[in-house]
C-alpha cells in the first residue's frame, strides 16, 4: 500500500519543510512523538509507549493513536504541496482494531489522491514490540491545501 | 440535541462509575482535561487551551480535540451500561470545522442509540471564550460494550 | 437539530434550483425517491419501501438508505450556495442503526457549517410506518462548492 | 492491498454461500450489479455504467458507488464467517475521488481484521474503461457477525 515513487513532490525541499513543520507541532513533542520517515506522499511517525498516555485499561488512549495518524496524514499530504501552501485537516475516520499495551506505536500515512484543493490520505497504526508489528488502527483522512499561505518559518530559538 | 432524560441508566451508580473511570484515564490528566457533566447518556469534558497542545499554526491539535470528543462519547455510552460491563471505542469520524486558538475546549457527547453490543454516540466540540461558544468539531462514534468485564476498581493511592 | 431559520440563502431562487437539480438526478427517480421539503440549509427526501431495493434480509439495502441521505446532504448544502455554484459530495460516514422493513424511508439533512469551499452536513434517516418514526441511520457528510460552474439547466423534454 | 491467501475460511462452502446471498440482494439486481470474484476475505462486484443511475452531472450517483462498495465489504466479511452466522453492516465511511462517466464500476473489498463480533473491511471503487482503471472511491467499513442466525436459504423459484 506504500506506493512510494508514484508521487512527485512539487517542492524540492519537501523533506526539510515537513521536518520544520513537525518540529513546530508542540503537541507532538508533548506526547513524545518523533518523525521517522518522510518520502514523497508518505510519512512515518513513532511514539514510544508511555504510561501517562494511557486510558483506564492501561493501553495507549485511542485518541493519542489518532493524533499521530492524523499528523502523519497531514504531513504526507504536505510533502506533495507547492512551497507556498499550508495544510489543514478537515476530517478523518479511524477504526481502532487492537490495543497498544507496550512497545512503540508506529503511524504510517500515504497519499491516496492529491488534488488541487483536497488530498485524501490513508493511515495505519502498528504496535511494534519484540513480537514484531501488529496492525492496531486504520484511517481515512481528508486534508485541505491552503494556497498562498506558506507555513510560517520556525522561530529562532533566541 | 442533548436529549437528557430520554435514557435510563441500568446502573444507579452510573455517575460515580463514569467519574472513577475518567480519573483513571491518565491521558486525560496529562493533557489537562476534566470531567464537567455526567448525565444518563450525556457527558461533557473541558480542556483549557494550552500552548503545549498546539500544532504548527498555534491552535489546539485536531488530534487533541478528537481525544476529548472520543472520551466524551465513550463515557456517555458507559453511563448507560450495566454495572458489569466495560467500554471500548471501535471507531469514530470527526469533522474539524474551526480552530481553537484560546479559551476552553468543550467536548459534548450523547448517546444516539444504545444497543446490547454497540452504542452509537454523537459528539461535538466547542471553543468557549469571551465571545461565547463556537462549534469547532462534529463526530460520530461507535462504542462496544464488553459484558462481564467490569472496569477494574481504581487502585488505592497507597 | 433542525436549525431552520439560522441560515440565509444567497440565491433567492434556492428552492426552485434545488428542485430542478433533484429532478435531474435520474438515480433518485429510478429508486422512487421524491423531494419533500426544501428550506435554507435543510432538505427532506422520501422513499417508499420497495421490494426491489432490499438486501437478503428483506430490508431496504443500507446503500439505498445512504443514497438518499447523501442526496439530502448535498441539496441542503446547495440551498445555501450562490447561484453560480454547483455541488459535489467529497465524503460521508453513515451509521446504520436499525432495518427498514416497511413504510417510508425519510432522509433529513441540515447544514452544520457552510464554508466558502466546504460545507459540512448532518444527515439522518427514519422509517415511518403506522407506529410512528424510528431513527434508522445517522451520517456526517462533506460537500464541496464548485464556483463558477452553475448546474446545467434542465433539458427540455423534447 | 489484496492479501488473498492470508485469510482462512471457516466454512468450506464460503464461495457458494456468498453467491447465494448476493443473488438474494434484490437491490443488486435492480441496479445491474454482478458478483465477479469471491476469495477468502475478498470480493469484487461489477456495475456497468447506466444512464438511470446517474446524478445531475451525468455521472454515476455516489450513493450507487457506495452501494456496491458496501455490498462488497459485507460479502468479503461473510466469506470468513462460520456457516451459522449472518452479516450486518454497522457503519462505513467513503471518500469519492473522481466521477464515473462511462465504462464499468468495479468495487473491491477485503477484510482488514476479522474479529468474533466485528470485522473491518477496506473497500475501493474503480472505473474501468478503454483507458484502463482509475480509482474513484476508498472506504472503511465495520461489519457485524450475527451468530446462530444463518442466512435464510434461497427461496425456490416455484
Amino acid at each position: 500500500m506504500r506506493d512510494i515513487g508514484e508521487h512527485r513532490p512539487q517542492d524540492p525541499r519537501y523533506r526539510e519543510r515537513v521536518r520544520d513543520e513537525f518540529s513546530r507541532q508542540k503537541a507532538m513533542a508533548y506526547i513524545g512523538a518523533s518523525l521517522a520517515i518522510v518520502e514523497p506522499g508518505f510519512v512515518e511517525i513513532h511514539l514510544p509507549y508511555r504510561d501517562d498516555l494511557t486510558q483506564q485499561h492501561e493501553v495507549v488512549h485511542g485518541g493519542v493513536v489518532s493524533m499521530i495518524v492524523d499528523s502523519a496524514c497531514g504531513f504526507a499530504a504536505l510533502s506533495l504541496f507547492p512551497a507556498d501552501a499550508s495544510v489543514l485537516t478537515t476530517e478523518y475516520k479511524i477504526n481502532l482494531l487492537a490495543p497498544a499495551r507496550e512497545g512503540k506505536v508506529i503511524a504510517r500515512a500515504w497519499v491516496v489522491k492529491s488534488g488541487r484543493t483536497l488530498t485524501i490520505c490513508s493511515g495505519q497504526a502498528y504496535i511494534a514490540s519484540g513480537a514484531g508489528e501488529q496492525l492496531i488502527a486504520v484511517a481515512l483522512e481528508t486534508v485541505m491545501q491552503l494556497r498562498g499561505r506558506p507555513e510560517p518559518p520556525q522561530q529562532p530559538a533566541a
